[in-house]
């Protein structure tokens, strides 16, 4: 176990060096997270299939119930129940951007050193066009459920609930529930509860009030998440034990087209259409999902039914609700109706990041309007709405509550349309069965086998992975 | 599907090219053997302990429920339900033998190439003083349930339920059912049923008759096996299912000193003493394991008492049967007692490898003595038994009804003596808790975590792994 311990210490220690400026100390969040018997006695996962290129080396590493695809390649790190996928990264000889039209001369790689992610999902859609091959993390930590999507990520601390989006981040520190998309930052510290979408046309915020932020996701003294959503996500963990304790699984009724990971947790009553992703580590119960909808990593979806072609982002949580066709429900939003005040939202709408609904009122969301922010009833929604169409009419500056927008409102309804039809196509929502094109992760993602990799039980080793090298 | 069957294609050819001058085709055998929906389908398994050298690299080929331990390499091959273990391969700085005490300049390494092991066990106690640092087996096909034990393998066919004892042997084929132990072989083909030991000091021979082999254990005109034995192993495959099935498994109650694999069988009413060590694929139900008893791989041990230190070699079958202290069961053998049939087996007795005993009415076996060949009743006992007191006093030769014997009786005896006690020491018989001193393989396997991997699933790589190297 002591080199478990040396290697946090490492880890701790580098992140540190990098957030000095800030006069920060992770030690306090990794002494109180890890549990290193677990870390002996769990084991993580390596999917193998014939439709992603294969290339895996651990090294001097600790995982437990994570989940790779793809290449990757982990050094000096601890990586707990994350979802580090690797299906969106790019190939030989791909493009990346149209301003640089230069051909990947290798297949893009996961390199995660000297870093520790906790229960953090990362995503594998890179938007770093500095180093296109190599998708990294380095001298990072990441709380519960940070969400990671498809960055360079260096010397870096996540609070719980944190999702960086399409961005890379230099020595900055995201508090609890932030959720930022604005393009590259370096040396910034962002307060818990941020919601931040920018680009040269645009510039979106909102920020959770500290009232909201306690009741549903803070941090105690030692920056351990603590609060309803917490509490939620916390209670269900035992619910996906089976899944890891057994090779093969029963596969859940599904048609042809759609995919069910078998590290799912999917309860009766659910019921699946065609081209439909449900992702690892997805929870459904009673949850009718609709022709194209998804499922993403550490998604709930509970008494409720997606019409269609819905995207459910990481984190998002859909209780009690319908959801009409295309709408699209961002990441780590928490949409908990009751099952006497049902939440009803209507076709085309998006329900930005971050979004906290929780009523005791039946609500409904009309078509095509964008909500955000903390509704708690008919009056918190009509400062915390606007009409897309109206929205799209915005040039300069609003503010609406305490949202503040500038810039193009055309141009931020376009760039979240442009994301969702390439969610929807990534995950082979498009899917057409008898010509069997427009296939995407719905259908790619069938056929995994797992390496279920341990790590030594006993020892100064113990909690340690060998090295390990899975080549085609 | 295509390159597993090319893969066979491949090993069949090569074994082929070594085994022309017999005009032996073993295409017949392979063609009738392999399950291909199963290569895709299961998986197989790393150890990972404190106590062995991490060294696994896969390459081309397939594997399923087979289980490896400590260094191995295995190119070109396809091995299923195999336990090739390597917890008694040599480290560098080891001396080999007494009269060559040069130290291995590495660690042992076992070096599977271009063969097929179907269903065969591979033990790691090398004989082979040319190459100390390799434990080889090349262009080799073993069938059901042969036994290689710690040698050479080279251009080789060995037929179900076969043992290749310390020794070495090349482009040879061995019977079903023949047990040689016999230094090296080149170019011979071995009838089937020949138990054979050899060595500088005597010769020990037996042949069963055919009919005998017709009844228990012979080949079809496909060289798959049939007779009792091979059914009797046959219908217990599925009670090895759940254990395949979980990744951690509820272990069995045993004592501190004792190790019961995780992919053993043990089935109610067992009971396992001190020092006791239970291998992977052990089957055990009702059985009373005394203290330093063990049970070896693919053995079976039904209704019976082991009263300790005895040693159940890899394959042994004991059904309703008393068993002396430090009485010896050799490899294979089938000692078929029945519920009012029982067989009581004196203590300090040396059961002879591939021994049949098959008995409708009670059997004793006076203390020390020496037991072979085929045995039905008291008359069968009269000429296949002798006293080892009696047999140390045999100089020349004699001939028991079929058995002839020339050479040193005590060298014999002796010889089955150190190996007896090698086997013990080995599997930790003799630790001492307090001191914790004398620790063997019961100790030091009980801490074994499980790589579980598994192959391509899909596309013409289904049933072949991708490349995986696993280091310390």
């Amino acid at each position: 176990m002591e080199n478990v311990k040396l290697l946090l210490e490492r880890i701790t220690s580098r992140v540190n060096a990098n957030l000095k400026e800030f006069d920060f100390d992770t030690r306090q969040f990794v002494d109180n997270t890890i549990e290193f018997a677990k870390l002996a006695r769990f084991y993580c996962f390596y999917g193998i299939t014939s439709h992603h290129p294969i290339f895996f080396h651990f090294k001097n590493s600790s995982m437990a119930g994570s989940y790779f695809l793809g290449k990757a390649n982990v050094k000096q790190s601890c990586i707990y129940k994350s979802d580090v996928r690797g299906d969106e990264l790019k190939r030989k000889g791909d493009i990346m951007v149209a301003a640089n039209p230069l051909p990947l001369v290798d297949d893009e790689i996961i390199m995660v050193t000297g870093s520790l992610l906790y229960k953090t999902l990362v995503h594998s859609n890179s938007h770093n066009p500095e180093t296109p091959e190599e998708f990294t993390i380095r001298n990072t930590i990441a709380s519960h459920y940070a969400n990671i999507h498809g960055a360079t990520m260096e010397g870096c601390f996540l609070g719980p609930f944190a999702t960086a989006d399409l961005m890379n981040l230099h020595s900055c520190i995201l508090g609890a529930f932030s959720y930022i998309q604005a393009g590259e930052f370096y040396h910034r510290k962002i307060d818990p509860g941020v919601i931040w979408v920018e680009n040269d046309d645009f510039k979106f915020k909102y920020q959770h009030e500290k009232e909201v932020l306690d009741k549903y996701i803070g941090v105690n003294e030692n920056h351990q998440p603590r609060g309803l959503i917490y509490e939620f996500v916390n209670e269900k963990e035992e619910d996906y034990e089976r899944l890891f304790e057994v090779v093969e699984i029963e596969p859940v009724k599904a048609p042809q087209s759609s995919a069910v990971n078998r590290y799912a947790v999917v309860k009766p009553k659910t019921e699946i259409g065609e081209n439909v992703l449900i992702s690892q580590r997805a929870y459904l119960k009673n949850a009718r999902m609709g022709n194209g909808s998804n499922a993403q990593e550490n998604t709930f979806i509970i008494n409720s039914q997606l019409e269609g072609m819905n995207v459910t982002a990481h984190g998002g949580k859909i209780i009690n609700a319908f959801v009409g066709q295309k709408t699209f429900v961002g990441f780590n939003s928490f949409l908990y109706g009751k099952e006497k005040a049902r939440l009803t939202i209507g076709k085309g709408c998006i329900v930005a990041p971050h979004t906290i609904i929780d009523i005791d009122a039946p609500l409904t969301i009309q078509d095509n309007h964008l909500v955000w922010g903390y509704i708690s009833s008919e009056a918190d929604l009509a400062t915390h709405t606007i009409a897309i169409e109206e929205l799209e009419g915005i040039h300069g500056s609003q503010k609406i509550g305490n949202m503040s927008f500038s810039g193009s409102g055309k141009a931020f309804v376009e760039a979240f349309a442009n994301r969702i039809e390439h969610i929807l196509e990534a995950n082979g929502a498009y899917f057409d069965y008898d010509s069997q094109e427009l296939s995407g992760h719905a259908q790619e993602d069938q056929q995994i086998a797992f390496n279920t990799l341990q790590p030594y039980r006993s020892g100064e080793n113990a909690g340690i992975y060998p090295s390990i090298r899975i080549k085609p």
